[in-house]
C-alpha cells in the first residue's frame, strides 16, 4: 500500500470524483474530511447528507441520475409523515430514512459522529475511511433575501432561490476537528480539494480550527490540489456561481483558486477555462488542465487519473 | 345523538369489535379507553402497538388478514435498520413509521400520548374518540421461564413460547388516568370491555388508579357488559389462554368473567360456550349468547348489535 492520499469532500461532485478516485489508488490509502455544515435535525432525525452522499456513492447504492438519495427509493414514510401535517419537503426516502435512525439513535446515546459514520461505512461497505470534519455542532446558515436560513432551507426548501448575501458558519469557535482528521493531514502524501462548493461545502471543514493550519503546513512539502468547482463560469451542480456572485466574488475558476491560495499549491482547471491559468499560477499554483466534467465513471476515473499522475511519484502509483 | 358509550380496548380483537360498533352506533357516540401497557421504545421510536391498532382499523387501513399493521405495506426502512445491526424483530412498515415519527417526535416536545393520539385519529379520520388509558409510563412485562421480559419481547420476538408465571404492570403506583378518561366513564350510557386479553390488555387499563373504581360504581345502575375473549376454551388472537393457564387459571370463558366480577353486570358468551351460562350467572352478570366469531365485517356488526340491543332502551338505539 502507498501512502495517505486526504480528500476534502462535500457532497454530490466531490463523491463522484472521489468514486473515480477510489479505482485509481487502492481505496484503503484514501481518508475523507466530509463536510458537516449541511447537517440537520428535521422530524426528529439527525441528518448529515454529504457524508451519506459520499458514503452511498463509494458503496454504489447512490441515485446518480437524481444525485442524490438511494436508488430504486421509495417515500412510503415521507408520504404518511406529510398525512400528519410533518414537514415533507425534503425528500427523505424509505432506505435512506434506515440510515438517519441507526445515526439519530447512536447519537443519542453519545456515540460521536466520526464513529457513527465508521459504522455506517462499515455496514454499507465503504472501503475508504469517511471522516466528519467535527464531530461537534457545525451549521451553515445562509444570510439571504428572505432573512438567515438554515442551509438545508435555502437549498432544498427554497430551491436556492433567494439572493445570497453571506454564509454564517455556527460553532466554528468552539468545534475542535474529529479523531484523525489532523493526523491524516499531517501523515498525507497528497491533499485533494474535490470539486465542491468552496464556500458551504469546503468552507465550513477548513472553519474548524486546526484544519486549516495543518493544510497549509502540509503545502509547504507535499501537493495539495484543488479541483476548480467552477468550469465556464458556472458550478456544475448545485449554487457556487450564484453564491459567489452574492458575495461579491466572480464566478470564475480563477476566483475559487484565490480562495483557497494559502494552502493549495496545484490547481486543476477545466480545459474550457484554459485562459484563466496565468490567473491561478500568478497565486503559486501549478495548473492542471484537463477535461473536469464527470459525465459517467469513465470520466470520474479519467479525472481522478488525471490529478493523481500530477501529484508526484511520492504517491506510489 | 344519543348518549356515550365507553369501550376498553386492547389491540385485534377490540378493533375488530369496535369496527362493528361504530357501524351499529354513530360513531361520535364513542369513547374508546386504548391499552398502553404493550408500548414501547424501539429503534429510538416510540410506539403504541394498541393504540394503533385501533386507530388504524378504524380508519379502515388496517392489514385485515394479518391482524396487525397497515395494507400495501413494504419494509424498506427496517430492512436497512437490519443492515446496519439494528433490532428487527418488530416489523416496522414503512407507512406505519411515519406513526411513530409522528408520535415520538411530539412526545419529545412535550404532547401528552392522549393529544398525540388525539392528532393520530384526526389525521386517519378515525371517527371515534380514542384516549390511551394513561398519558403516564405504563409497562407490561411478563415474568416468564425465560425471565422478566418487556411485553413485545415475550410477544413478538419470542412469539409467546416462553411459559408465563405472572404478570408486572410496571408504573401503576402512580399512572394517572389521562384527561376525559373518568369523566368518560361517569357520564357513560354503557361501557363495553371488548374481546381483549383480560390480563394484559384489559388489565393494564384497569390498573391505572381510579379506572376501576370509576367502573365499578357505574356498574351499580348503568350496564357494564364484556365480551368474553375466550371462546371454547382458547383465546381467537393471542395467548391469553395460554397465559390463563400459566397463572393458575383455567382457559374458560367463566373464568374471564370472574376476573371482571367486580364491575361488569352482563357478559356476553359465545353460543359454544352456552354450558357456562349459570356458572356466569353465579357472578350476578347477566349473560348474552350469541355468535362471537368475526370472521367478517358483517360478524363484526352483528355482534355489536347483538350486545348493543341487550344493553337497554337508554341507549336510545
Amino acid at each position: 500500500m502507498g501512502a495517505e492520499i486526504v480528500a476534502l469532500a462535500g457532497g454530490v461532485g466531490a463523491a463522484r470524483f472521489l468514486s473515480g478516485l477510489a479505482e485509481v489508488v487502492e481505496p484503503e490509502r484514501l481518508t475523507i474530511i466530509g463536510n458537516t455544515g449541511d447537517d440537520m435535525e428535521w422530524n426528529g432525525f439527525s441528518i448529515s447528507p454529504d457524508l451519506d452522499t459520499v458514503a452511498y456513492t463509494l458503496a454504489g447504492l447512490a441515485d446518480e441520475n437524481r444525485g442524490w438519495g438511494l436508488r430504486n427509493e421509495t417515500y412510503h414514510c415521507l408520504d404518511g409523515m406529510s398525512r400528519y401535517g410533518m414537514e415533507s419537503w425534503f425528500k427523505l426516502g424509505d432506505h435512506d430514512l434506515a440510515t438517519h435512525c441507526f445515526r439519530t439513535e447512536l447519537l443519542r446515546q453519545g456515540v460521536l459522529l466520526s464513529e457513527v459514520t465508521r459504522r455506517i461505512c462499515a455496514a454499507l461497505g465503504v472501503r475508504p475511511r469517511l471522516l466528519p470534519a467535527t464531530d461537534d455542532r457545525l451549521r451553515t446558515r445562509v444570510d439571504t433575501s428572505e432573512g438567515l436560513l438554515d442551509f438545508q432551507d435555502y437549498f432544498v426548501r427554497r430551491a436556492c432561490q433567494p439572493e445570497v448575501r453571506g454564509i454564517v458558519l455556527e460553532g466554528t469557535d468552539t468545534a475542535r476537528p474529529a479523531p484523525g482528521v489532523l493526523e491524516a493531514i499531517h501523515s498525507a502524501a497528497a491533499v485533494i480539494v474535490c470539486p465542491s462548493n468552496p464556500l458551504i461545502s469546503i468552507g465550513p471543514i477548513l472553519a474548524v480550527p486546526g484544519i486549516r493550519d495543518a493544510l497549509r503546513e502540509c503545502s509547504g512539502g507535499r501537493p495539495v490540489a484543488a479541483i476548480s468547482p467552477i468550469v465556464g463560469g458556472r458550478a456544475l451542480k448545485g449554487p457556487a456561481d450564484r453564491m459567489m456572485r452574492g458575495l461579491g466574488l466572480r464566478p470564475a475558476a480563477a476566483a475559487a483558486a484565490e480562495l483557497y491560495r494559502d494552502f493549495v499549491n496545484v490547481f486543476v482547471l477545466d480545459c474550457v477555462d484554459a485562459p484563466e491559468k496565468p490567473e491561478v499560477e500568478a497565486l503559486r499554483m501549478k495548473v492542471i488542465i484537463t477535461n473536469t466534467v464527470m459525465k459517467d465513471q469513465a470520466a470520474r476515473v479519467s479525472l481522478a487519473r488525471a490529478v493523481i499522475s500530477q501529484l508526484g511519484g511520492g504517491l506510489g502509483l
